[in-house]
């Protein structure tokens, strides 16, 4: 009855897993979720149940030991994704992994050494690119609408920070949350960054400097192809979720503006206002992982490159790992610098 | 398996019906589509093959007569309506009719009657008071945000007129199109209109005029709050589906703009522009949709009233009625006028 | 020193006659203010000695009389503006005007004979022409830029009602505010309105309906070329002087916004807001008083037909007339049924 | 006659000089423009009839030598600034310079020295300070409406470069181009840049970079509150003159738009568009020229102190030369390194 889906097995069943989970239940006609394993067994088994899944495991071995799953949807925590990447490739699963695939570039070598041995496909969970927002700016540059790219900005601003606990493990700003915008920045001018320069600090919270970790920087991107470019990042924006990009060129510029719960504006007695914009990464972008999870599933079906590569997974935490060295050593990196 | 789920059975696999499956199927866990009914046999099988419902049929005597079905979604022509409807109601089964009812008022209070005395619910498919813009005008007037309404005005415009041949069995523009702005009039008010005038010609396509109907209208509408309101209605704006709203109060003002496929804007040569607002119905109350659908399967299961009644459904059709008496008569009229 | 400079004298050194005063002075070197009257002595003395104007007199027959002043600029009282229009043109004096002539039709006429028997040009003061926003909707017009024009909004509130007294000698609304969307309708659609019909009320202050006026009004407008339009009039809008238009053309549509005193918008954590709009007329519309002034003494100097004419002056009062006489009579109103 | 007024000397009728001439003609009232003084005696005969100016000579010793002059307005070339303010001076006359007051540090304060020494008054021409827009960023930082800042960031592109003429003698994009950004960065935070680093490069004219100037470059800052802000500078945006500044702080974010000829927007079959932003400094900042000279006037009148004081004049250097040593060494540079 499934025969034209395409069955996929996922592991990990916590935050982003589940929103996988709903969205090949619900969403993607195309992809069929036989099977769900989480290390623990009651969220496992509630996630399956909750969307229609009809086995849930502990051990993933048993998703990847299943001959019927075509291809595996990785949400496990960061520090079990390359070990799952090769195990998978080594069982001929095709792979969607969230991001990163690791904090070591060793670690991302040797799985992606494993999927090019396996043949099988990676895709990893940049799902930005697949906004509406960001789409049209790169297909603005693409196209040649804006002419030669010459100037990036982009602001890409947390409401909140996260946790101590989680800033703690979480392999600091520019690995968690500025990685996100690293691929971006590639995406948007497609062309590779050569150096990066940073200038950051701790504004929001001491206890965040305490744990080693930044919250608040901007970084100086140098592009092959000449184009300068900018990432503002912040932990706290008080306003929301503050998600924008501009790229100036020769014959133009595009901006974006936030996405907003709606198009009202209240003109009052003592201000002109909108609500709120959209205040989290879920509700912001959950159009683009119901598209990015579509592509993977239709690569699969069809037998089609993945739109976000092994490739793709590496080079920003290569830019990640520049970031960090230049705010330590207060001068510009090149990428070849970190990249043994 | 499916115990917590409302059973529903589809009447009518058009556009519009096959909408409101792809909803059921992947949107709105809380339902169950387990048959749909389409008087082309084929059209029925082909919607229930795409959103893997298990049954097809031609007869909606057999939807009505399953009695594991709870509710029915009737998506048949206009003037097959009113008959489901009673039909429906007299088996038992909740309705979700799409607008109108019917044409005719006395059509419309025999199935009211009927749906009445069975104790069924009826929802109405006035899809709009779902959007997040007009609720959110709706909450800025009913939460008193902008004080006591005094004015209010709705842009609704299509992006073409329909075919002549739709448009000669439509009832007409204000039957078909302002119907929608009618329901809206009264539910962002919160107040029932008393008397209309009516301003409209044939402005786009002779044909139009021809077949008796009108392309292009203003509708002034008094409501017994003493609020003053105009509906703008035009069968074509070359720039999109243009649907905005906004109420004039004591406090302030509440406006909305269009919905747009994204946040983008480009700085060229020639101009500051945009992409077009979204094009079609479809893609503009997609959301809306799928929330009014929800609406109403959570009402049955949960034995709540439906936010859409059939008092709302009859409503429009009497300022439908009264708005083209005042075009033909060239003067205000008072719905009691035409609601004898 | 002066000889290239137009010889104006002003009569009425109120609030509006001393802002033709300081652009005379300040914002336009082709005309030479020389004389200021007024019936307050001191009020014609301090605008004379503020803006370095020679001369200051009591009675404007001075002015008249005077062979020197080739131009008069009359800002008194309106129920005086059709004598001294009458007695100006009698002296060969070119005439600015500001609005209404008068709220009589017969005085108007008289008024307007004179002129046309003198041979002198008289510009009455519909300054709003003259704003950037609303010549840029004219072009877009009659450029046909927006292709036909079919369907024209226009909204015109005021921040806050004005005194009692001063409605119980305005003329009513209609005459008062509304005049100058009147103008607005026909200078926009390049068409004469040929009916029209009101629906308005008192919902601000109870007074104003003691006094025999309305606060609240839409009037539709019905043109010769078809277009059909609407005029949104409040007395009461609390964030601010809101002056909007729109128009709905074959070919696309063109919409106005607001003026703000600046373009800085806040994100903040409650809403993403901006300051109110220019909330008075003066500063709102300063740049097009200096335009019209300037277009007027332009005309004078090279003897060019003035942008504003007589029958412009006098038309916007057969509106408001027939806008009354709907109200009253609850019924569409033709133009011609007032204009005896 | 002028008793109250400030009697002024203009030095140079160029363009910029032409400017602040109709400005003080027409525009302010409280000061008397007296003389005007130009090596070409054609242009300074023209400037003084056009508005107005009893006297025109060729040698601004004979501004400075004239016991009735109060105050002199310096808008010579840029390399006879330093000379001319260090004599007016000398000579008791407040002054009013043109930015920058030279390109060498020591000049600027021989320059400095002196008119500390003769106690008169120093404004320099940082008009972007009296924009609407810019004034009321800096308000909402100095009264804490956006809580302590953060990030800064500032777009300043002009419509097209220079000539190449113009462009060897500009001492290069960040003495002729940035240091209004410089200001701007200082004025806006209200904290003192420490560091800077430069990434730019030659990507609209290769003429510029043979020249040995750039035309596109990003400067990161650090102030010494901790800030960290960029400068976004394009010699083309080919749309026009982007003028816009951000600042995200712990309680929200401020950020400007450009300014438009008109608040029209127009929706066409292809695309939702508005005018150009205003293409040119004159027409974008002109109400601020008014606003620095009125402000200059007024200080003068009242011994109150200039807005934008001499330190102002130097600061901006500072930073240009060392965001020139840090695109030089590739790498961040203190100020400190440049201010020896």
């Amino acid at each position: 009855m499934n025969d034209a889906k395409v069955n996929i097995g996922l592991i990990g069943a916590g935050r982003i897993g589940r929103l996988h989970a709903e969205h090949l239940a619900y969403r993607i006609p195309s992809g069929y979720l036989c099977v769900i394993a989480d290390v623990d067994e009651q969220a496992a088994r509630e996630c399956a149940a909750r969307f229609g899944v009809g086995k849930a495991v502990v051990d993933y071995h048993a998703v990847l030991d299943d001959p019927k799953v075509e291809a595996v949807v990785v949400c496990s925590p960061t520090d079990t994704h390359a070990r799952i990447v090769e195990e998978a490739a080594a069982k001929g699963k095709h792979i969607f992994c969230e991001k990163p695939i690791d904090q070591r570039l060793d670690r991302i070598d040797r799985a992606l050494a494993a999927v090019e041995q396996a043949g099988v496909k990676l895709q990893v969970g940049f799902n930005r690119r697949f906004d509406a927002n960001f789409a049209r700016v790169r297909e603005a540059v693409a196209s040649g609408e804006i002419g030669e790219p010459r100037l990036l900005h982009i602001i890409s601003r947390d409401p909140a920070p996260p946790p101590i606990a989680y800033v703690k493990v979480s392999g600091g700003i520019f690995l968690d949350m500025t990685i996100h915008d690293f691929d971006m920045a590639r995406f948007l001018i497609g062309s590779e960054v050569e150096e990066v320069y940073t200038a950051a600090g701790v504004m929001i919270d001491p206890a965040i400097g305490e744990a080693g970790d930044l919250d608040t920087a901007v970084i100086t991107l140098r592009f092959a192809s000449g184009v300068i470019g900018t990432i503002d990042n912040s932990r706290q924006a008080v306003y929301g979720y503050d998600q924008r990009v501009e790229v100036l060129g020769s014959k133009g510029a595009i901006s974006t503006a936030n996405n907003y719960p709606n198009a009202a504006t209240i003109s009052g007695a003592e201000n002109v206002r909108r609500d709120l914009p959209l205040n989290f990464f879920m509700e912001r972008y959950v159009d683009s992982f119901v598209t990015e999870m579509a592509a993977f599933v239709d690569a699969v079906r069809t037998d089609a490159p993945v739109p976000v590569t092994g490739f793709d997974a590496r080079a920003p935490v290569v830019m990640a790992l520049a970031a960090r060295k230049s705010h330590d050593e207060h001068r510009p990196v090149r990428l070849d610098e970190v990249d043994a």
